[in-house]
C-alpha cells in the first residue's frame, strides 16, 4: 500500500504508534563557504550514528529568500538547520560532537539556538521556504521538483542541479530533507511564459537523468501521480511496470481506484 | 515481500544501509517478584523515549534453565535483559532513569553489567536459551510458539499461557522479545507421545486465541507457513486471504515460488 499512491485501496481505520514529546530540544544552524562541506557533515553526522531528528540543507538562493521573507540575517551560503531530541545531557553533548564535524568540513559558522524563540523563529523560517521562495519573484507561480539519491551522490546532484538551473537563466532556490538524500528545486515561473517552463522541463528531467545515473530515483516523496508515469518506467523498466499494472488488476479488477495514476493504464 | 514468506520472489539482490557501532553499550539484569511489574516497566521505559537497544523477557522457568545451562545464579523470577546504546555518558543516564522504572514497579533487583566479560556472559545466557530448555528435559524435542500483541495485552497473554501451560502439565519456558509484544513458548515433548503433542497443540491454539482476543497476531516473527494457514484466515479473514491469493497469481501464475505456503492454494 505504501508507495501506491491510492491506486490499490482506501484508509478506513488506521492504528497510531505514539511517541512521548522529547525531554529536551536544540536546533543548531551552520554556514558552510561549499555545498560539498554541508553533505559531508550530513554524512559523517549520519556515520556517526548521532540520533538526529531533523537535518534540512537550504542552499544560498533559499537562504537570501528566506533572510528577506522571515527577516533574518543569516549568511547567504549553503546552510544546514539541525535539531537533536533527547535528554538536556545528551543534546548538549550531540551538538559539541555535531560542532566538531561541522568545523572539520570547513563551516564557516554555527550557531546553536538553545532557546526556544530562537529556535522557533529558525525553523518557522524553514517552513515558510515555499513562501519565501515565491516572495522572490512577485507574481509568480512554482513548481516543486522532487528527487532523491544515495546521500554519497548527493553533493554531486545537487551542485551539477544548480549549475544547470543557472545555465538556463532561471530562478530556483534548492532545499532539501539531505539525511535521506532527498531535494527539491523550488521552479519559480512567469505564468504562461512557455519559453520558461519548456527550460524548466529540460532542467528538470536533466535532474531526474542525474538521479537515475546516481543510483536515485525521480521522485523522493512527492510521488508519480500523473507527471512522471515515463520516468517509473525508466527508473524500473516495462516489465516491472507491467508487474505493477496486474497487481492493480488483481485488487481492483474494476479500476476504481485512482485509476491512471502511477503508469498508464491499457 | 515483506512477510510473503518466499512466495512472491526471490532475492537477487540486496543494499544494506549500514550502521555504525555504539561507542558505548551498556547490559542490566532486572529481577520482578511477578511477571506484570516486568511488562509495565518495559511499557514505562518506551513511552519514556528511553532508546532501549534490546529488552529480552525471561520467566522463571526459562531463568532456571539458563541458570542450569549457563551457570550463573540469577533468581528464578521473572527477568528482563536490558541493554542500551548510545556515547557512555547517556549510556549511564539512561540506566539511572531505567532504575527508577523498574523500581517503581517493584523490581526486586537490577545489576548494570558495566564490564564487557559479564555483559557477554549475560547475553550468552540469552542467546542460549534453546540449548538452557532442551537441557531442562534431556531427550526431549523442542516446538518453539510465537504469538505478538501489543504491549498493553502483553502480561494477559503471556500469564494466561502459562496458566493453561502449566494446567496441562507441559514443561515449556517462556521468553519474549517484549518491546514488541512479541513472545515464544518452548514446548518440550517428548518424541512420539502423541498425547503430549495433543495438550502441546491445544495449548498453542489457546496461546493464538488469547492474542487474536487482544488485537494480537498468531505470528510475531516465526512466519505463517503450512502450520499457520487455517489461523491466517481467522486473523484476516477469508475475503483478504482471498485477495492474497489473487496477488500470488499475478506474481507468480505458474506457482513456483515457495508453492502452497501463508495459504492454501485452490
Amino acid at each position: 500500500m505504501t508507495g501506491a499512491e491510492g491506486t490499490l485501496g482506501i484508509i478506513t481505520e488506521a492504528t497510531l504508534r505514539l511517541h512521548g514529546q522529547p525531554e529536551a530540544v536544540g536546533s543548531g544552524v551552520c554556514s558552510f563557504g561549499e555545498l560539498r562541506g554541508a553533505v559531508e557533515s550530513v554524512i559523517e553526522l549520519m556515520q556517526s550514528g548521532a540520533p538526529v531528528a531533523r537535518i534540512e540543507f537550504l542552499d544560498e538562493v533559499q537562504v537570501r529568500a528566506c533572510n528577506a521573507y522571515s527577516k533574518l540575517t543569516l549568511p547567504e551560503q549553503p546552510t544546514l538547520f539541525i535539531e537533536f531530541h533527547g535528554t538536556q545531557a545528551s543534546v548538549t553533548e550531540q551538538f559539541e560532537r555535531a560542532g566538531e564535524i561541522v568545523r572539520s568540513h570547513a563551516a564557516t559558522r554555527f550557531d546553536w539556538a538553545s532557546d526556544e524563540q530562537r529556535r522557533a523563529q529558525l525553523w518557522r523560517a524553514r517552513h515558510s521556504a515555499y513562501f519565501a521562495a515565491l516572495a522572490l519573484r512577485p507574481g509568480c507561480e512554482c513548481v516543486v521538483a522532487d528527487v532523491c539519491v544515495p546521500i554519497s551522490g548527493l553533493a554531486e546532484c545537487v551542485a551539477a542541479t544548480r549549475r544547470e538551473i543557472d545555465a538556463a537563466g532561471l530562478i530556483a532556490p534548492i532545499v532539501g530533507h539531505v539525511g535521506d538524500g532527498n531535494f527539491h528545486v523550488l521552479f519559480l515561473l512567469q505564468p504562461g511564459a512557455a519559453d520558461e517552463r519548456a527550460r524548466m522541463e529540460r532542467v528538470y528531467g536533466a535532474m531526474i537523468a542525474h538521479a537515475h545515473r546516481l543510483d536515485g530515483t525521480c521522485t523522493g516523496e512527492h510521488g508519480i501521480g500523473l507527471g512522471k508515469r515515463d520516468e517509473l518506467v525508466a527508473e524500473f523498466g516495462e516489465p516491472a511496470v507491467a508487474l505493477m499494472r496486474r497487481l492493480k488488476e488483481a485488487w481492483d479488477p474494476h479500476d476504481i481506484l485512482n485509476p491512471g495514476k502511477v503508469f498508464h493504464t491499457t
